[in-house]
């Protein structure tokens, strides 16, 4: 690692600037704003004639308005392009267009406005000045020049390979375009993380939960070893070749196979979520995307850490190949703990303060609290894009359940807003990177080589790991929903967040180009060919989940009364052979306690009994289920409102969370008429809870997995309010 | 202005750094971060013994690395100021605590940091190293540093004065917390200002225009010529007392003037807005506010740009006088337009799409093209908070119109949030600065001073400006209500963010030092009287005016129908004497015409005939209010909803937004009970709307200010739907 790149200078800022030809039009009122200013600056020009140094002060003070100007100007494109992405978005989607993504669409206007940036503006000569300052033999971040007395202060941006720093000065603006991969790392990309972890559908999610952590862990694993190894039989065939002159050992191709395992369907959730295809594929894929995220930033963190002793520096050191473990183990489960914790004191201060009276505070607080998250993490060495991704997950969990109604939309909508925004300035800034990043190096069969080592490396891992898994699924993952996970292979925004964050060596650069290409062709090729794909392999759509009713605040509070929100869909389709077990008409209790596996039944009555009751409103009160010597405690963190309402109440509100929701369609009162009685499941176990002293937890898992509702129902009274819309 | 401290460098980052007693507890899992950041690092100390510069890049890593930690570390100090006073503030509200509002709470939590980190943290030397490059004569914002063999990139964060060179490496800490002041201006004020402008009550505000105008431009002149005189005059005391050896010019004086003179009555609002005090008084502070910060921020770059040609540059020069205020014309209409543009842009493009159909992607658009006003203000010279405040007037006026339910509230609760973080983050900002802040210059006379000064200011614009307009106005504004406005003379956000912006001369740092105290004294004494000042004055309270119902969206729209919720409250208190004209009982719609000027009524029936019909879905179609010549274009620009209901639909709507919103009392339908009749107004003018051909503006102004009630809901029928919460 390059000592320039590892510095973090100043992201916000280090920035882009230039004149555009597509801001021609904007830009006209310019010349008049410049007309002013350089009048204000002539007739500064007279009274610095007093001061010896004024003509200096003069110049730096233009110097750096003009600096401030183009700032202005080149984060101007940037909206300009997040713009114009928006209103072909709109159209696409007044359209109905399905072959092409938002940020398919954001990558291809960066690569257009790259294109007009790179051969459609002069190569101006920059501000800079070359100092010689030789006396010294080593960079320190903060520089402080003494110039004819008076003292600058200087902070490190990066270090320029030799060969370019004559081209620095030719190509200033296009350098300036290309801005600090900090950036991303600490202000694009954790709402995005945020926004996964807080929008997952948590029960599906759960039931697919060993599944999902088998592929995240162990199938980016296997991918990252595979395609190393692959890749690092490119890197010699390009040796042998001739191709490649510089160093690339073993550990890069490790540290790449890291970073491109990073999956990102984004474009095909979207598809699903439109199409409402099956819900546990989605659950899988989404699991897997969200998951194999935060394995992947630490994976290759991890690798970078692996530095073996001795003087052959790149062979294989057992001591080192541990440590590397265990630093891999040490950040995943400190980033882990610390976002848990964060989500955990949040839920306490929501639960036991009475903020939810003011929801500006509430939303306030909780978004200052998830941002703490990212901080704490970075402060402690940990990971602060992984402890937001499970901060988001415990927030939804428990956090989530004690904001107001107000709070609760507010939030979803303002993390949704941040998503969207952060997501697509990455993907139109990739376009972008193509053609204005200074440092590309193309190398065909490095590229050709990635795209078959990807390919061979989610075959390698999807195929055996579906395989295994479906030796203890009672729901087989079937072999269409395989292919399809195959086939969902993207990679987005992470892995080209990795792969910008170093691109000081060589191999780094020749990683970063290949990754930016891969990121292209599977946003655009897998995107498009995702409907037919769908299709093609059978694959349910039309399932309609009535996810998204609590959009409407309004209607949200007669709906959670009536009916489960999230149970199964019922079989209403052809491809339907593939999860035999899953509709409401099978077997019963017994099922689902032979489906989760016996860690996640003891996390969940652990949940439901203790955690729940402690963080949240709902749940048994902790009277009941702690033990009697707890007597005082148990009184004290129980919220009386459990005692007024002794039912699971709102456990499933952190499900209705929209999870790609850039389509707002509502589906009304769907699955109350698709499935008979299950509607009034929910309201009849509330009756019921009032009467109930003591609830058993397994009772409370087979009744929230949705078994059992011919039992319930029979007996409570359905109590579905007319839908204000519907009815 | 010394030059460094014009530079704008990276004020995201150029930040704040240090261990925290506060933070003690939270930051022991760092100890364990650390150690495991230190074996990564010292494992990959093995590998660089193979590169002779490996120790360094090591050093420089971990270098980078500890910067990075220590700017999480303050950035995370700031947080939980902001957690803390979140809290308070509830607990606060709770218990109806008015004293002390959030903003002096958040200065309160900000000073007491601020102490232990100027006392309780040790004085460690910083990183820096002190490099002597003589050879050049003058600073380069970009500089490249040959470091043997390798080039480095340094950009200039500033100039440090000789004198403090050595206590720079001593203060290392103190002088990270002390951040750049470009933050306030480029990321924190903006979204206070839009939402100032967004959250503008249109009705009251236009209808005080006149006098708003005036105390705002009259009396910000006014007052900044008086501050600056007197000011001098302290300051020559000063030189005779021998207190003050540094310069300070006459214009320095008239800038401090500048930059004091705008006010920021956020604590009397928040407590008006809790009493539901009297709306015209609300209207004429607020609006006096919001322009009065416009109009300081160019007035104060219109002083610094009075460059006085010739040797005695500090003498008075009519030519660079009246460049000065063509300066100020300038920018202030170039960013008036510029604001009033995009707001217009915005306003056709969520007219002429279905944007609405996707509220995410109308959410994005606003957000993006609000954003980009700033942007462009910046980039062609013009002022960008001055752009961005006319954007959100615009916005709240005509786009607001177009937008989608979800989105109407989208956007405010957006801007509600981002208001709120960033005013508090300010208030506490300050409330560090007073330790923390390096430079301060505290001079007892020139305080002093100071504080009588902008109370004599204040005192020679109210009363006057108020004796003149009283003149003119039939609602005269009451001896209490100039007491009133008097007395709400506070300074905040901007009189602090225009005073950290230039710290670099003696003169500055005297001003920064007074404006800092000036801003905690006004704001905690008079925050804290604002309610024994209230009834002392006779001021009425309890208005109820039902102007927050549309927090809740479900009830919005059956209120929207029978109600017109912003007319005027019926005369119920003691002190209405002063408001005789107000009351719905009065003379009729002679009173209005006169009421308002010519001008206002000319720029009421143009926006009422030809930009609300071009620029939204309401209003006269075009083509009856354009001439016959002008069909075809009429007919594109005029939405096919205009002819459905030629009423003047929704023309109420953004003035419902919340003016601070932090309070959400939702006040049912007290309004419909209030006034009897007056509630069915508006669903019988639309009921008419259908039969009329031609409205004639005049008439559509005497309904849409309230007037003629009787004589309309006699005909129509009171279409009052049942409200869903109150009925």
């Amino acid at each position: 690692m390059e000592p320039g790149d590892a510095v973090h200078p100043s992201p916000w800022r280090a920035v882009w600037a230039l004149p555009l030809r597509l801001l021609l039009l904007l830009l006209l009122p310019l010349l008049l704003g410049r007309g002013l200013r350089a009048g204000a600056a002539a007739s500064s020009a007279g009274a610095a004639a007093e001061d010896s140094s004024a003509m200096e002060e003069l110049a730096t003070e233009k110097e750096a308005e003009e600096s401030h100007r183009q700032d202005s100007v080149s984060l101007l494109t940037f909206i300009l392009l997040l713009t114009l992405t928006i209103l072909t978005i709109w159209l696409f989607k007044h359209r109905r267009v399905r072959f092409l993504h938002e940020t398919g669409l954001a990558m291809i206007y960066g690569l257009i406005v790259g294109v007009i940036l790179r051969y459609g503006t002069p190569a101006t000569s920059g501000r800079d000045k070359s100092l010689s300052c030789t006396q010294e033999d080593r960079a320190f971040s903060t520089l402080l020049v003494n110039v004819s007395g008076k003292f600058f202060e200087y902070t490190l941006k990066g270090e320029i390979s030799p060969g370019k720093v004559n081209s620095v000065e030719q190509n200033d603006m296009l350098r300036k375009v290309t801005f600090d991969p900090e950036v991303f790392f600490n202000i694009l990309l954790p709402p995005i993380i945020f926004h996964a972890g807080y929008s997952l559908k948590k029960r599906h999610f759960f039931r697919n939960l060993g599944s999902i952590l088998a592929y995240a862990f162990l199938g980016t694993a296997v991918s990252c070893f595979i395609i190393g190894n692959l890749m690092y039989g490119v890197v010699k065939l390009m040796k042998i070749v001739g191709q490649l002159s510089d160093k690339f050992y073993y550990t890069d191709c490790l540290f790449f196979g890291a970073i491109i395992s990073a999956t990102d369907p984004v474009t095909v959730l979207a598809i699903f979520n439109e199409l409402h295809a099956d819900v546990d594929l989605y659950a899988l894929l989404f699991g897997e995307s969200v998951l194999n995220d935060a394995v992947a930033i630490v994976l290759s963190s991890s690798i970078v850490a692996y530095q073996p002793a001795g003087l052959n520096t790149h062979a294989f050191d057992a001591a080192a190949f541990f440590k590397s473990v265990g630093i891999f183990l040490g950040i995943f489960s400190g980033s882990f703990t610390m976002g848990a914790v964060t989500g955990v004191v949040t839920a306490l201060v929501t639960k036991f303060t009475k903020l939810h009276c003011f929801p500006l505070l509430e939303t306030a607080l909780f978004f200052l609290m998830s941002w703490s998250t990212f901080l704490l993490a970075e402060a402690c060495g940990f990971t602060g894009v992984v402890a937001v991704l499970f901060c988001g997950i415990t927030q939804a969990h428990y956090t989530y359940n004690n904001l107001s109604v107000e709070s609760r939309s507010r939030t979803k909508q303002l993390f949704e807003v941040l998503h969207f925004l952060a997501e697509n300035f990455i993907f139109s800034y990739m376009g972008l990177a193509l053609f204005t990043f200074q440092k590309h190096v193309f190398s065909p069969i490095f590229i050709i080589g990635a795209f078959v080592a990807i390919f061979l490396g989610r075959a390698a891992h999807i195929y055996p790991l579906s395989f295994f898994l479906n030796l203890g699924r009672r729901h087989k993952i079937g072999w269409n929903f395989q292919h399809m996970m195959m086939f969902s292979g993207l990679r987005g925004a992470m892995a080209f967040a990795l792969a910008i964050r170093d691109t000081a060596s060589y191999a780094r650069q020749m990683m970063f180009t290949t990754t930016l290409l891969i990121v292209f062709f599977t946003v655009w090729i897998i995107g498009g060919g995702t409907t037919p794909m769908l299709s093609w392999l059978n694959i349910r759509v039309g399932v309609e989940e009535p996810s998204e009713e609590d959009q409407n605040e309004h209607r949200w509070q007669y709906f959670r009364v009536g009916v489960d929100p999230d149970q199964d869909p019922p079989p209403n389709n052809d491809s339907f052979q593939v999860l035999q077990g899953d509709g409401p008409d099978s077997v019963g209790g017994n099922r689902t306690k032979q489906e989760s596996a016996w860690i996640f039944r003891l996390w969940y009555s652990f949940d439901h009994n203790y955690l729940k009751p402690i963080l949240t409103h709902s749940g048994p009160p902790l009277t009941t289920t702690l033990p009697a010597w707890c007597g005082l405690l148990a009184r004290c963190l129980t919220s009386p409102q459990v005692y007024d309402n002794q039912e699971p109440l709102r456990e499933e509100d952190s499900d209705f969370i929209l999870t790609e929701g850039d389509l707002t369609l509502t589906y009304g009162d769907s699955t109350v008429t698709a499935n008979g009685s299950s509607g009034s499941h929910t309201a009849s176990t509330s009756l019921e809870g009032g009467r109930r002293t003591k609830s058993s937890s397994e009772e409370v898992l087979e009744r929230d997995l949705g078994i059992g509702d011919q039992k319930v129902s029979s007996r409570g009274t359905p109590l579905v309010f007319p839908l204000q819309e519907n009815a």
